[in-house]
């Protein structure tokens, strides 16, 4: 096994890891278009049947994971014992709010000075429907959901390179997109282009739906007018009495919107992993955390840092720091279900087999940055009338996210600053906590002008600075999954791995809570057996 | 004036009505996608400056319009009174809850059995963000807003003509449809059958752009894959451990997709007033009445059913009954502001010029009904994972929408089990409630099997028996409103008409609120001339 790197981490370092990430983060971000990180396999609570015989387990990890799997072992039978790195449970489920204090790698520390009901998730903030997992732990533990707006087609499409930097509402851009793609398809269709792929019959049917769902004129034009001013906007809106006439707006035509490059933010919002209905826990992530703790806190020791995993026929040792006292301890069990990151893991003795320990040093982890602004009023709400929602650019910080809570409150108010991934995220977090978020706020001021002068306060989390992680998520490539995955799920004499490392579903709470299923089931048919 | 015709209807004033009004529903329909019901002309707070010395105003009904024309005339240095028929404010700004009761003309009494928490808005139910009129005084009035789910993926869309009549989730159809224009526009582009009408450049964009939208392969093409599933849902879902490997699902042909005539639900999806963000009142639409209530109710007097508007030169008359006693009163001011529907005003002796006279009787109003349903529990959460949003059907239902509202509360819920206009709307209604409740039932059953063992009760709401509108909202055409539609909002001497059907935002309160300000802006001039 590797050892850990001396931290800070030198600029050789930096630049080495950036380079790998920017391939590795364009590879996630293919994959996730791709796919591969949605939906869940989840079918309804597990069932481990047949009695363990007093069989005992330790965890490693309290985040979801390991939770997950700690709640349900011992409502198997089984003795667990979980050891938990932080203060708290939850791991990167997480939420920062005022009065919290937060110390990253390098020792630099944040106290987060949020008004009361203010937070960010610093890590996962999202539960899609389709995760099914998490949302039946979330009525178990009685963890409220309210809705995450996702898609508001009144936030902004960003690019420095169109438009003169001026944003554009969603809506605007994606109306006249899909009214260009729409009126081109009919006009193919109209000069007999298509004759060999659509029968007549459908022609007709084609068209009449791409004037419907492009807002085309009669004519099968995209043009200035009502149908497509119901869509992108009103030059002036209709209203009542003697001014209600509404006059309609100018489409954008054709090539601006193709060359504009916004019409990328489409496809995301079109994906498994975004679609409405999706939901956030009601006042911040760690409300999950807590859910989970009123179940399994009792078999949680918090504080301890694992230094080294052993085993041998007859069981696992695992010898792990007290971090308060600063004691080196020991703590023994049949069998051991590791939920530590790999980015952590992979710098922690681990008696496995070469495939597994292979495994563990293999997978790069994805650098990350998230940035909470607080601001004196809820301008973005106020003047530009978005409500939640995200607004996306090309600038480092990503996008900006508003919040999905507190609608219409009058006192200052919280949005995601920046949610970088890869090199950006690299070069924000060079920066000390406190020039990242002057970084983020001049990023963000060339789309909210109103930045510079509601600010109040900001923290900034650069997750390969975070000690517990030092990285978001791990980064599959199709490669790495040929050659590592299996050995990295396969249970190596009493030590089993879950995690969302050891899922398809990277990056999302659900691939951890699936992964930690799979794994105890096996591990009890394993116990069962013996 | 036409005098009130004998209720209940004739048979053949049913038939005759719902010939004229399936076709005014076609209309409304058309004209909505068309965009004519969107939006609005608020900018902010209205500023009536200037001294109105005393001036009264008779503001007649207490819906909407009439509390924000008396809200902000009172503001302004005005007397005002408001008269109201109903025992509430709000008019169809209306929620229906266990322990209330209604009755319909005709004189069925409905008795509302709803579990505490649960409700249904009988009328408007949701708060577009461009609505920035009714947000506003939301916002003053301290009305919490909270997410409408409006366009859930995974909600169903259903036909009794297509798929054996079984319903297939949103996100399929959407995902196959846009799939598949996306592969097509790609085809007629590969084959240089637009070269005419795009650029070489452009041409090589809009193809990268059709793959990202559209989740086509590397060859452009929309096939069973990651890409398609990652849009469309999985066959067997990712997951984590060694069960992890997601399995895509068949996307369906073209021919299948278009044929189904699903395609219609995505364009409605896309118009301004649908768009996320989308809200609702925290705990029912009645919230909206109990905000202005607390700013106008010393001014209005409920149960007052006015009987005729009479004016001179010096001022108005306005004759009512108390519903309550029976006594027959009048009362007086300078000008009088009438927000009465026209479906009601229509039947009532208003001296008006013949202009006017003739606009009041030649509006329709939109017949509807909505049919609230409580079962024993959210089986469409807990079976089919579908959290609020609508699901579409050709069945005379329209619609059901699951409440936006208690995501994953464990007692019993109430949907919106019919959302019908037009000539369905009428032959519900000419049913008793309780057959209407077993009709919704029937029909939703095949699309829920779950509905008939877990009822429990119902409410039913039809529109036109609604003994204060006799209709949902009035419905204009193009030819009506080059008519009537100025003539309707010109002040007649001292009589000036304000509401929904006074706007060009039929059927939404920002049609109201526009009308009332866009009305009391010009009495204050007239009266600050005067």
């Amino acid at each position: 096994m590797t050892q850990s790197p001396t931290l800070p981490m030198t600029k050789r370092d930096l630049l080495s890891m950036i380079g790998k990430s920017a391939g590795a983060t364009a590879m996630y971000m293919a994959m996730s278009s791709f796919g591969q990180a949605q939906a869940s396999t989840f079918k309804g609570p597990i069932k481990l049947e047949g009695d363990p015989r007093g069989a005992s387990v330790l965890v490693l990890g309290a985040g979801v994971a390991g939770m997950t799997a700690a709640y349900e072992l011992e409502k198997a039978g089984y003795k667990v014992q979980v050891l938990e790195y932080n203060d708290r449970v939850g791991g990167r489920s997480w939420t920062l709010r005022g009065g919290d204090t937060y110390t990253e790698l390098g020792g630099a520390t944040q106290h987060c000075t949020f008004a009361p009901g203010n937070y960010i998730n610093p890590g996962p903030w999202r539960i899609p429907t389709e995760h099914g997992g998490l949302v039946h732990y979330c009525k178990l533990f009685g963890v409220g959901l309210e809705p995450f707006q996702q898609n508001n087609y009144n936030a902004y499409l960003h690019s420095t390179k169109a438009f003169g930097g001026v944003p554009q509402r969603y809506k605007t851009i994606q109306a006249d997109y899909y009214g260009h793609v729409s009126e081109l398809l009919a006009k193919a269709v109209k000069k007999s282009a298509l004759d060999d792929a659509v029968t007549a019959e459908d022609q007709a049917i084609l068209l009449e739906s791409l004037r419907s769902w492009g807002a085309l004129d009669k004519d099968l034009k995209y043009v200035k007018g009502n149908a497509s001013a119901g869509r992108r906007g009103w030059e002036k809106g209709p209203g009542g009495g003697l001014t209600a006439v509404p006059i309609p707006s100018e489409p954008l035509d054709m090539h601006t919107v193709l060359n504009s490059g916004l019409w990328r933010a489409i496809g995301g919002n079109l994906a498994v992993e975004h679609q409405y209905a999706i939901f956030q826990p009601a006042g911040g992530m760690d409300s999950i955390a807590r859910g989970f703790d009123k179940a399994v806190g009792h078999m949680v020791r918090l504080n301890s840092k694992v230094t080294a995993i052993k085993q041998d026929a007859r069981g696992v040792t695992v010898e792990y720091l007290d971090t308060r006292s600063g004691a080196k301890l020991t703590a023994k069990a049949d069998y051991c279900l590791c939920c530590i990151p790999l980015s952590i893991l992979s710098q922690i003795e681990v008696q496995v087999g070469d495939s597994l320990g292979s495994a563990i040093t293999s997978i790069p982890y994805l650098p990350g940055l998230k940035v909470g602004l607080e601001f004196k009023r809820r301008f973005w709400e106020q003047d530009e009338q978005i409500y939640g929602g995200i607004t996306s650019t090309d600038l480092p910080i990503g996008q900006i996210s508003y919040p999905s809570y507190g609608y219409g409150s009058q006192g200052p108010g919280v949005l995601l600053g920046a949610y970088a991934n890869g090199a950006y995220a690299y070069e924000f977090t060079t920066l000390s906590p406190a020039e990242r978020v002057q970084r983020a706020l001049a990023f963000g001021s060339q789309i909210h002008a109103q930045y510079q002068s509601e600010f109040l306060n900001g923290v900034a989390v650069g997750w390969h600075r975070v000690p517990w992680t030092q990285g978001c998520f791990a980064i599959w490539t199709e490669e790495s999954r040929a050659q590592h995955y299996r050995n990295l799920c396969q249970m190596d004499g009493r030590v089993l791995l879950a995690g969302e490392h050891a899922s398809y579903i990277g990056g999302w709470q659900e691939g951890g809570i699936t992964s930690a299923l799979d794994a105890i089931g096996r591990l009890h048919q394993r116990v069962l057996a013996s």
